[in-house]
């Protein structure tokens, strides 16, 4: 962490003049079966800025995209926004008109209860796809999350309880900074832990090059205190979500739900910040952080993950090639379930590198492990011949919890990594799924 | 099957003038652990035809290539061979310039023996990456083998079971039909469990549009005593690996073994069929009989799989968009976990259609479930909406072993289908590695 940032408490309530609540109302009632949202009690949040706040959103490419999307995709393009409503329980995706009525309802409430028009209002939803929202349920919820508003950490503790589905614990963190000598905090929360390989723009619609293998729903919400236009506040968004969000994957399966939103409310009083100033830089910095922490929360409690792995490969033609590289070995089922077994499986590795669309060549290819962030590596292979490492010292650094993985493909400059897990018999337990029980259905 | 074909024993030594032996030479002699080759006792195999034939190959197109791979992709252009060594427990890749040498000089050894030219001689390999061969043992193998070569239907069972790895059984097939009056034979075995998604091509090059996701080693090699020209037959073969062994998928993962070769040695003396000439249709129709229920036994048999799916995509705008939408569904992990638990998740099935490449329009998308081959539709989705089809319904579609799952876009006319396996915790198991056991090393 950069030595300018500073932990502090509280969240998405951490910076000045938010609130937050989260209740349950009853959306997850059917939730009782494995796979689903067994003994999570809380089922909607919301997250208000006391003042009118500048908005950027980043959004789920998958063309089949969920109601609560094509609301937001819709209302950040003003860059104005006031409160977010989310639930868990059910996604509201693939539920046609009457999804989108629903999703804009929530708005409605939400905007008549805190006194600011629905157009202020965004909303995200995660869990159960097909199935309309249980309409009854969400507004009383929404009426007793309006009661409950508050800025004390408990508030953030409990909305970031109410967003998770198959998350074993909320995600949290905060930062403090100074922009011209004045504190300036960001906050967020966020949730995923299957269905995850998410490629977010943000419009929703796909960038010209679709990233390889786009792919649980993942919601974050992050508030700020700067004050900053809304076309700086999304350009440091999109660079963040890119070496953050867009760069994880749990099972390679991207939702019809991803969505990170940030606030700015401005209450810091700072210069506003735009996209030629200078101090834009320090901003992006925390945001990274927040972002980038938060994303790799995610990939640590998949679901039924075991490792952690950052793969990184470098000296690639292009950033495409990057990028395909690092997707393939990623989301190899083979180098999945190698990394569960911590077997140090170089074979199924520059397998994957030969499959994917990057141009490689055999004789130039290194592959080798480090402990997380270090630069000290362990080859196994250099220039696809394997080194003198022992099998026994490479079992050693695959034993680990946490790793890097290094791939040099040696024919340009180009590089790029993925936040990566492993594939574990948890996982396939977890998701087969329930017939006896149909919540388990959908992401 | 068509009525012009007829199912006979002896695989690969049915047709007139072939033979064929499998002996244990020691390859293997690491394989003690799981996810190995524990308990198969035979690793090489000879396929001999007694006259010189036409020869046709289907090649990985992974970048990442074994030497047995390269030397075949030489020797088949020119149109001629007469004999096919391969071993299994070693794949003979990534092994650099004495792999080379390694393939080269098995050939030369069989050459030797059999009183043929090493150019004549093909080879193919599985097994363990990295590692060089074994050659000492290598060499008595094929003076073993090449002492055992028979024309009986047990020399074909031996081969069959000498190529196997993670396989739980040999998998053999041998068709008889006319040519002009002519009785001709097409005999075939083949081996693969795991690391599969193959995408083959004549030189082992990529077509100018890379298969999205191409992915055990796969080997398979096929005789016929028919007459026919080296062009026709490459063409034949060609055709008939695009419907069959390029269309299936276990994990997704594409070997960098791949191959698939045929002999045509003529000794059925039918009429020579050309690239134009008009039998060369009923040549056809039983190479791909062959060819597909070959590639089927690779998907039944996958590692730890307990479900067949036929995923057949219907009215897509292109082939690429059909072929695409059919091979994100057929590896998609969520989807597979849910076949394996006989959950009919349509909204795994969807958001894996959206994050493809194939261009997809939420309201125009069916999806539904029928017995194998049958158009009795069970439809639980409609023009992107639920179905009055009951839970209970669609959980019996989906609790069958082997199943078709029919995806229309509605945007067009293009089709593909892809044969798929579930995901099971078996899989994560057998391939989780046993560090205490380097043979598990490898594909």
């Amino acid at each position: 962490m950069s030595k300018h940032l500073k932990s502090v408490p509280g969240s998405i309530v951490a910076p000045q003049g938010f609130l937050a609540s989260g209740i349950f109302c009853d959306i997850k009632r059917l939730g009782t079966g494995k796979g689903s949202n067994k003994g999570l009690k809380r089922d909607l949040a919301l997250i208000v800025s006391e003042v009118p706040a500048t908005v950027a959103g980043m959004f789920t490419t998958n063309q089949i995209c969920a109601a609560p999307v094509k609301v937001c995709v819709e209302r950040v393009k003003r860059g104005k926004a006031q409160a977010i409503v989310v639930n868990s329980g059910n996604a509201n995706a693939c539920t046609g008109r009457q999804g989108l009525a629903d999703a804009k309802a929530m708005t409605g409430l939400t905007g008549k209860l805190l006194h600011m028009p629905a157009e202020q209002v965004l909303v995200g939803s995660t869990g159960r796809i097909g199935v309309t929202m249980p309409m009854a349920n969400v507004r009383s919820g929404i009426e007793a999350a309006a009661q409950l508003l508050g800025n004390e950490p408990e508030c953030a503790d409990e909305a970031a309880e109410a967003i998770m589905t198959s998350d074993s614990k909320p995600k949290q963190i905060a930062v403090e900074f100074k922009l011209g000598g004045k504190p300036v905090r960001i906050g967020g929360i966020c949730k995923g832990a299957g269905m995850i390989q998410p490629g977010m723009s943000a419009t929703g619609a796909r960038p010209a090059a679709v990233p390889q293998g786009l792919h649980a729903t993942m919601l974050s919400f992050i508030t700020t205190d700067a004050a900053i236009g809304a076309k700086a506040l999304q350009a440091c968004l999109q660079e963040a979500v890119a070496h953050s969000f867009n760069r994880i994957t749990v099972d390679g399966d991207m939702s019809t739900n991803d969505t990170v939103l940030v606030l700015a409310n401005g209450l810091a009083a700072n210069a506003k910040l735009g996209t030629r100033n200078a101090e834009l830089k320090t901003f992006q910095t925390a945001l990274n952080h927040v972002c980038l922490e938060l994303a790799k929360m995610i990939v640590r409690d998949g679901e039924g993950v075991t490792r952690f792995v950052t793969v990184r490969v470098e000296g690639a033609k292009s950033h495409a090639d990057a990028d395909a590289a690092s997707r393939a070995v990623a989301n190899s089922a083979l180098v999945k379930t190698s990394w569960f077994g911590g077997d140090p499986n170089w074979g199924r590795i520059i397998d994957a590198i030969g499959y994917s669309a990057a141009t490689v060549v055999e004789n130039k290819v290194d592959i080798g492990y480090s402990a997380p962030g270090s630069r000290k590596i362990l080859w196994s292979l250099k220039r696809g011949q394997p080194t003198k490492t022992t099998f026994k010292q490479l079992c050693a650094a695959a034993a680990a919890k946490e790793f890097d993985l290094h791939i040099r493909l040696n024919l340009g400059r180009a590089s790029a990594l993925m936040y990566a897990s492993d594939l574990t018999e948890e996982y396939v337990d977890f998701n087969k799924g329930d017939v006896s029980d149909p919540t388990t259905l959908g992401g």
